[in-house]
């Protein structure tokens, strides 16, 4: 028998079609569903207008944890619509407040061996117990709530091998702060990363969530590492000893590449503005003034790198130009740290407390000071992200973040073995256990009412792809666009995300401002538009409006040189068609405002043979390429998924 | 010797002009001064208009509590310039997230026998521990905070006698309740209330604060209590021991007018929306079921407080359709309640946990989901002040907010006697102290910077009052309109307070979307505009911009039946003459869209004498007097204080 990675073993038990030939269409057996708020709202009135009565996934949760800020109605109405759906599709509800999806996920439900899809592009974390967990847009999400298969193209499998223990001062950040040294933001698509060796059983499984998390900024389907002694304290100290089952590789098992880190050469890393793929040494930013640090998100969630945070600062002040930030990552968390008498020590220094939840990770509060450095143990840092618009966010570990906090500038935490020893983190033997705010599927469903607030709206209705089709370019865009730039995150844009046409003015916002009333014209006069991109368009979040806005305002195409996984999935889910130029150098032939005729579009589809553009201003014609899996050909052709599956379901 | 009650020592030993008979202009030394973020922003830059070098008080404070929310730069941005400001100006500076300015200045600086004025309405607070605590507008903190005295009309004082004990499950936010259910919101105009009686001594220094606290909505110009030993005890508890004075009313001390509450007959209260006004006993309500729960705010601050609702929901669950909301009020107070394990009690019954300030008391999160009752311990609940326009937000006490979150549904107290024993409070001798966040004044202060964002900008010029104009009515209101309604509250609105022309695109926004276009098409066309009220205009929160927007929109004067006091001085500070109908039937002779003429403004300003209006639409003519104080006159007719101080410093 064939060697198996634990990728492969994880994809093989639940394997439904096709073979686990890396670029092949493979169908998935999916056991758990996550689903946080600023994605779920659309996730539920998807299943309402397919028509589905109960999702029957094994464990589906509906989280609430990206917009808890409630400036005004939108929000609470989301709460409780999200409540009401979770009741009439039979999920369990995290209730608001209850803690970031990934870490409570890990907390209360995850185990060794599942699958997870979710509509948040962290749910990767989840790889860090021994699970397959990927995040995929909403409409994957809904589809394999409802039972269906999840299709997705069979990923490379690479190997990172680690190797002895990690120094003082230095933590898992930084050891994927190092993958994203070496790789870049899409240095990992197409792949499934695999950490293994020797090395690997010295990290918690905490300590790996902090890598499996950002391996969405590696551009990674997912992370996985195997499910040991490691993964077994873990569920003890959560009282789910029972839950735990051992999953490692097979002896001489392969992987389509690999690489080592040598644990012990690793120094403490920070990732500048504003990608996570900027990397360098923290040294060599060293003395940077700033205004602003936030410890926690779903990047550095662990009850360690909290208690590290508060073992550098105690006792000491921090500076008054700087705002040290607690965004704590769970309520289980929180007990633990009030416990610990950790609270105390942080606010005597200090800092500021938070309630749980992603906050200034997806823009939502805590937003930085014009012109000042705000370093951040969270995942991102894309442009704007943070919630002010020329901001300077660095990523880093809990220790370099707290060290930095104490000298008010940006300060390599090795230099701080000078004053202290570097504390040493001893587990728990148990964490508290907080199940209170979260509710159990209804057992009777179907007769529930979704509670829609005045924001809330009906999905419209898109049409059909055509065969040929004429639209002027509204934009054209450098390499790796995030869906950031795509359609604005934030809190002036999230509380929108039911309400489509609310939430259309700000796509493309970050680029170009004029953007909504320019597509809208093209659209009344031209019947729509398309935009051009580089390399990996649409990384970053998985959220499925920046497919559904521009589709919204008549977007018909996009030609790029490549694209992210989910942001290109998301695209074919809502009919737009995501072509690639077959000469990456036709990027040059194309400027804003130019007319492009697209002919062969069907066929393009269909036999995935080059459509034809011809751009009317400039006289210049060259083949795009639209590389689909059979099921996506099917979406693509219908106008979308949830034209597929209602077609499917008369 | 003639005897003093407390109000009369408190202004006799500050009184520097006038004498102490109602109706006069008093001048008074003030020896505190207090400021938070949402006023403080505009104080800053009026000193900095007016050319003031440092701060002459003896404690002056500038918190940042309002505005935490930060979802872009501009609320970190005012965070950076008041901390500069701070330091150019000679104040503390207590850093965001420190606490609630009342609770934090109460703790840390508050001596009995000071004076104080604050631009925030609740300053009046403080009068829980023996001191003349008195709300003002940020011009009259400003024109203080430099050493000039502050001008007032002598109130009356109104004596209410306390006698007994509080029954069980019936607070102190009970006692203020009974009095706003007695005298509305205009009830306290034109006095200082006194509490006196065996009954104040059963109350702690944080019960009387609840009741100082919410003086205001009654409309008085403050509350006093005496310095007696539960003063004592509760400085002991924050090691000021030695700054306790004892004062008491002499003997046989007189009252303009009294009042008796007998405690044992007082049962569980409520206000219904929307006015804290509308006062109920909760059995009458009982059943009405809620979506929100939020317990804290300056109104309900003490330690008590929060550990009454912690001892009611241990070991019970929060139903999920109900969000409960933990509002701490300061830094000392989570470490307590974090020392008492209370954190954790309430995290296990599903609380929320946000971090301390004034949160969804001023519309900063928290808003309420659309058409559901938020139930809080907050001093107000005007009309959208929650942050959802048509919210219904219910006042109360811990003990009603907790019982009610148990059961889901507004529940009198009373009943759940049947349930457990009402907990009994046991003092501290100690409470945590936390002095990390309170930057001390810079000795050298002069060269500092003021460090402004984009969004802050300069005050814009204003001229002199004319002695006859004519201008249309931009507006009609009814009583009781509050400056939440002239200018909106919430997180939309609180960013802009340090950029007049942004801010004043929300005047009279709750009122009339349009007011904004009307009255600049106004400005334009006819040269201004004038509105028309009721009784008791401009009652509510302190904020001076909503004076200086309707001015900055081209607001020449109000005609209203009467005004809240601070509004009043307000519409003065910043040139608007505001206008009292001679006989109120007046008010009916007039429509919104006539033309009103004012003849003799000089004339009525300077000599008291009524103007002639003429309403150049119906023909009508009516006389409209302006009360003023001699100093008021002055700064009338030069067009406000920032002109009249500008043009004395020449």
């Amino acid at each position: 028998m064939k060697k198996l990675n634990v990728a492969q073993k994880l994809i093989q038990s639940h394997l439904l079609s096709g073979e686990m030939v890396p670029g092949e269409e493979i169908g998935l057996k999916i056991d758990h569903i996550l689903q946080q708020d600023a994605t779920g709202t659309l996730i539920m009135l998807e299943l309402e207008k397919i028509g589905i009565k109960r999702v029957s996934a094994e464990v589906a949760v509906q989280y609430v944890d990206h917009n808890l800020l409630q400036t005004d109605f939108k929000n609470a109405d989301d709460h409780l619509f999200l409540q009401s759906a979770a009741k009439k599709f039979g999920y369990w509800f995290s209730r608001p407040g209850n803690g970031i999806s990934h870490v409570v996920h890990m907390e209360r439900f995850g185990k060794p061996g599942k699958s997870m899809i979710g509509s948040d592009s962290h749910t990767c974390s989840a790889g860090s117990m021994g699970m397959l967990a990927i995040g995929a847009g909403g409409l994957d999400v809904a589809t394999a709530a409802a039972g269906e298969p999840f299709y997705i193209t069979m990923p490379k499998i690479f190997g990172v091998e680690l190797t002895g223990e990690l120094p003082d001062w230095v933590s898992a950040k930084d050891i994927v702060l190092e993958m994203l040294r070496r790789y870049d933001v899409k240095g990992g698509v197409g792949y499934i990363i695999e950490y293994f060796g020797e090395g690997v059983k010295t990290l918690s499984a905490w300590d790996r969530h902090v890598i499996a998390n950002m391996g969405a900024e590696l551009g990674a389907t997912t992370s996985v590492f195997p499910s040991d002694d490691m993964t077994w304290v873990m569920l003890k100290q959560e009282d789910r000893g029972n839950d735990w089952q051992g999953i490692t590789a097979d002896e001489g098992a392969e992987y389509d590449k690999t690489d080592h880190i040598h644990l012990p050469d690793l120094v403490p890393l920070i990732a500048k503005p504003s990608s996570p793929g900027k990397v360098v040494p923290v040294y060599e930013v060293d003395g940077e003034p700033i205004s602003q640090v936030v410890v926690g998100s779903s990047a550095n969630p662990g009850l360690r790198d909290f208690w590290m945070v508060s073992e550098i600062v105690k006792g000491k002040d921090i500076p008054p130009e700087v705002s040290l930030d607690i965004n704590p990552s769970s309520r289980q968390k929180i007990e633990d740290l009030s416990k610990m008498g950790a609270i105390n020590v942080l606010m005597q220094a200090g800092a500021r407390f938070h309630q749980t939840g992603c906050m200034g990770c997806i823009g939502m509060g805590q937003a930085p000071a014009s012109n000042t450095i705000s370093l951040r143990t969270m995942p991102r840092n894309f442009p704007g992200r943070s919630g002010t618009a020329d901001d300077q966010v660095f990523l880093c570990s809990p220790e370099t973040a707290a060290v930095s906090a104490l000298f008010g500038k940006i300060t390599n935490p090795k230099k701080y073995g000078k004053y202290m020893k570097y504390p040493k983190y001893e587990e728990p033997e148990n964490a508290s256990k907080n199940t209170f705010m979260l509710v159990p599927p209804a057992q009777k469903n179907e007769s529930t009412e979704l509670k829609k607030g005045p924001n809330i709206k009906s999905l419209p209705d898109f049409e059909a792809v055509e065969d040929s089709f004429k639209v002027p370019v509204a934009l054209k865009m450098e390499d790796n666009i995030s869906t950031d730039e795509i359609l604005k995150a934030g809190a002036e844009v999230l509380p929108l995300r039911s309400n489509i046409e609310a939430i259309s003015k700000y796509a493309y916002y970050v680029i170009d401002q004029g953007f909504f009333d320019k597509a809208l014209k093209m659209k009344e006069s031209d019947g729509g538009h398309v935009v051009v991109a580089g390399e990996n368009y649409a990384q970053g979040s998985s959220r499925e409006h920046a497919a559904i806005a521009p589709r919204y305002l008549g977007q018909k195409a996009v030609i790029a040189k490549s694209y992210a996984r989910i942001g290109f999935q998301n695209l074919v889910n809502y009919g737009i068609v995501p072509f690639v130029f077959e000469n990456p150098e036709d990027y040059d032939k194309i400027n804003p405002g130019d007319i492009l005729e697209f002919q062969f579009v069907w066929e393009a589809i269909r036999e995935s043979k080059p459509a034809l553009v011809v751009n009317k201003i400039s006289g210049a014609e060259f083949p795009v390429v639209c590389k689909l899996t059979p099921q996506q050909k099917n979406l693509l052709l219908a106008g979308g998924l949830i034209n597929f599956l209602r077609k499917r379901k008369k």
